[in-house]
């Protein structure tokens, strides 16, 4: 049988994995159901994925060969196991999924930052923290502490961003349709991101997008809604409740 | 021979259409390779499609069927017509073709609005004028021309909310990959209807998104840059080039 091994962002607990782009690829193999291990590793174990010519995760060991990129393991994962389900269904499919994954990487995961970044640093492992609030820091132009200030306010304009998202669940169980796909584990690893590593709560049980969410937690045998972390909506506690 | 009529939106000069639902629809019948007429249709004419129950267009009639709603027609079309080529491709491009939609009408159609509104009652036939007027300043809670002040300025910050689109075509021809489909004309019958009303440029001739527009121009016989209208690119004159 083939080692699969998903090296997998972790925090200063290592079984705290929080990436966006890590969760969608254990979405991915799950659906694939291709078993997999995975090595938790941290933003400046450099050391430990050299061997794939780069420095971020998720990269994927399937046997023989080394896959980088999240977009570019999921199309290896399509093509690679064309027998099992579909993540994309089918050529259009495929180019839509890719315009939700531009989506969510241009403009959700953007929404998100600067009402959870701040609850980051203290999670992370010792040596990871100075590296994290350094490049975060530049990359915004101000403190974490600035750029989540006054979130309490802002999250009703983040809430009302996700109308497209909404609009469309409320018609469908996933966005893929009455199965999910790809395109439902880019966008909903934009929340689990959130849940792993912040209490605030970006959504309301209420809202649609929230109870897609719960179907997404119970996944593979609850696989995202066993992971540490808050719970979903409401932003109390270490709740995991699916 | 089944006779097959569209009701399409208007101005004062019957052959200006511009209604970006509408344009959907024209797409669509030209992708299942459909012929049909049109009939130049009004805001104020509600007894011309009193038939359908419904009050707005795109309204279709096909032989004995009536469809509005154009999300409906594309459905109905798509069931009707299933050896025609395909608006969707399968299940999960329909399902993430309805995502492309709610973003287009949630998020770019408001967003072109405050663009490009204030250009359209000159065009409009007399008898719509007060009526489309009075309808968005109370949808918009102020003057047109005070909805679309400093669009210059504007104008800048709605090109940068194109990064999903930008993103996503640098690396494909069509939203749905090799060749286009129902997502690409939902997102482009919004800057076709820019095009149709207003001289105002939404995107640059160097953008990604303007290369897109040019090949959804030339389809079908070059039927959407045949239509009256401004320049897609650049915003002065009648000028029409692909």
């Amino acid at each position: 049988m083939t080692k699969r091994v998903l090296y997998d962002l972790a925090g200063q607990d290592p079984e705290r994995r929080f990436s966006p782009y890590c969760w969608r690829i254990k979405f991915a193999l799950r659906h694939k159901g291709l078993a997999f291990e995975t090595v938790a590793w941290r933003f400046t174990d450099r050391d430990a994925i050299a061997f794939s010519g780069q420095g971020k995760v998720p990269v994927l060991v399937d046997g023989e060969q080394v896959v980088y990129d999240s977009w570019k393991i999921a199309e290896y994962l399509e093509s690679t196991y064309p027998d099992a389900p579909t993540l994309f269904g089918g050529e259009a499919g495929k180019s839509l999924t890719q315009f939700v994954a531009a989506w969510v990487d241009t403009i959700l995961l953007p929404a998100v930052s600067p009402l959870i970044l701040v609850d980051i640093p203290p999670l992370l492992d010792a040596g990871d923290r100075d590296y994290f609030r350094q490049s975060r820091e530049a990359r915004f132009g101000v403190t974490l502490e600035a750029l989540c200030q006054n979130r309490e306010e802002r999250v009703m304009a983040f809430r009302q961003s996700l109308l497209p998202l909404r609009r469309m669940l409320a018609d469908h169980e996933f966005l893929c349709g009455s199965e999910p796909g790809y395109a439902d584990y880019c966008v909903f690893s934009a929340f689990q991101w959130a849940r792993c590593v912040s209490a605030f709560a970006l959504i309301t049980d209420d809202d649609v997008v929230a109870q897609w969410g719960a179907r997404m937690l119970g996944l593979f045998d609850g696989m995202a809604g066993a992971a540490p972390g808050f719970a979903l909506t409401g932003g109390q506690g270490e709740s995991i409740a699916l």
